[in-house]
């Protein structure tokens, strides 16, 4: 699956078993993710934990479904200027159709972010299983 | 003030005038920040709603003063796929050592985005001034 | 509608015309209400915004659905030891399952807590229109 | 110290030894907590976590500090309607002057909510230690 926005961060990143809910994301520091006062961007690790929830959702989605972002809360606890990130994330909850999932970042041994956020399940629509179109139309307006 | 990750997301900040607590940044939608799902990346959005805090609440900030993001919560109301999306920033509340800002995201006249952060604001080390070195330390960690 | 919580916290609630996604509340200070700081819990504020949202977001349901929190942030900005609490609420986003609202809570001309959070709308159930038991059955469970 | 809001919600709060950023409070679920549903109102899950992530953070206080609440996400996961619910509170991260707290609440083996908050610490300040009036101040304004 392309993800033009995670690419242009450049990050990897590695979903657990299915139905584990779980991912982890590595990220290299480059100069190109900083701010202003040297230390890498809030908007780097936001997308790190939002695209490793997304990823560890999809392991618990069903053959269909699909997941969207309905709101993340990220805490920054320490700067970063250099070395490697990683994202641990897991399911904290998954209903049928709203799920809560957590980030862990760090740096080294050094916790340097935290995200709690929700997101929702969107259910392929049954009416859909009659057309004949066949082109798959993602509800991702909630 | 350079902003390496602010430049390769690409967007447009303007600054209200000195003490206002305000700034509108403007983003054009291309192919290069979009999710798996061909809508905008949740974490351009955070990254505009991010950079335009730190923006508004630098109008407030005296001379020496810097300040860096505590936690940011982010909303996503509508996917976008195209277009300009503009996000106007406000502060809500300015204390001595803690500002919450909050970010209105729109893509022509639909809100698509909200977002409610809360920032610190670092000051000047007092026994700096004593110091003849000259490097401006900036504080981060909080 | 029997609140037992609302009225151990004592407080007033008008939500706005049917389909305004808005409503009003207001709450005297008490010594009962107060932290071992002398300042009106955060919890009792916390508790109005919850009360308030579900509140507004009811005047925009159908017959038959109900509604849930998903999740709320609320920001504490200014301390309130005594006098008149006001919370003015209103509907930031409804989709069809998921709505956004916000909460500005003042005392006097001073506000002093900002709250935004995520509802989750719940429909009756199909089969459940078959049945004859009569008894509303509310699936709160997300 | 007394803390008359949380006396009317009614809950036990222990907090772990010095320096360890823990509390534990427990509550029994009464008709007087629930809301309009029958479950156990989100402003009592509320006041327990705020209530213990204070107590928590307050075990690493130094001697005349003290600390406010700045900001708190809480989640709700499923609705409870009888038995104990417990809150497990730990320190994420202690900065100077920011902490972050989490807090897990659970009835029997079910986690029902989460939240994650900020604190403010608030130093004795420097000036009043030459004072003789013997009067603590808290600053609790941000």
């Amino acid at each position: 699956m392309k993800n033009p926005f995670a690419e242009l961060v450049g990050f990897t990143l590695r979903v657990g078993r299915r139905g584990s809910g779980t991912s982890v994301a590595a990220l290299g520091v480059r100069s190109g993710l900083l701010n202003p006062n040297g230390v890498v961007h809030g908007g780097v690790l936001f997308t790190l934990a939002d695209t490793a929830m997304g990823a560890a959702l999809y392991t618990t989605l069903a053959p269909g479904e699909n997941c969207a972002t309905i709101e993340i809360k990220i805490h920054f606890l320490r700067p970063v200027t250099k070395g490697k990130i990683r994202c641990l994330t897991r399911l904290v909850h998954r209903g049928s159709r709203i799920a809560v999932l957590e980030s862990h970042l760090s740096a080294g041994r050094v916790q340097v972010a935290q995200a709690l956020g929700t997101f929702t399940i969107i259910m392929p629509r049954p009416e859909k299983t009659t057309g004949s179109g066949g082109v798959k139309r993602r509800r991702l307006s909630q």
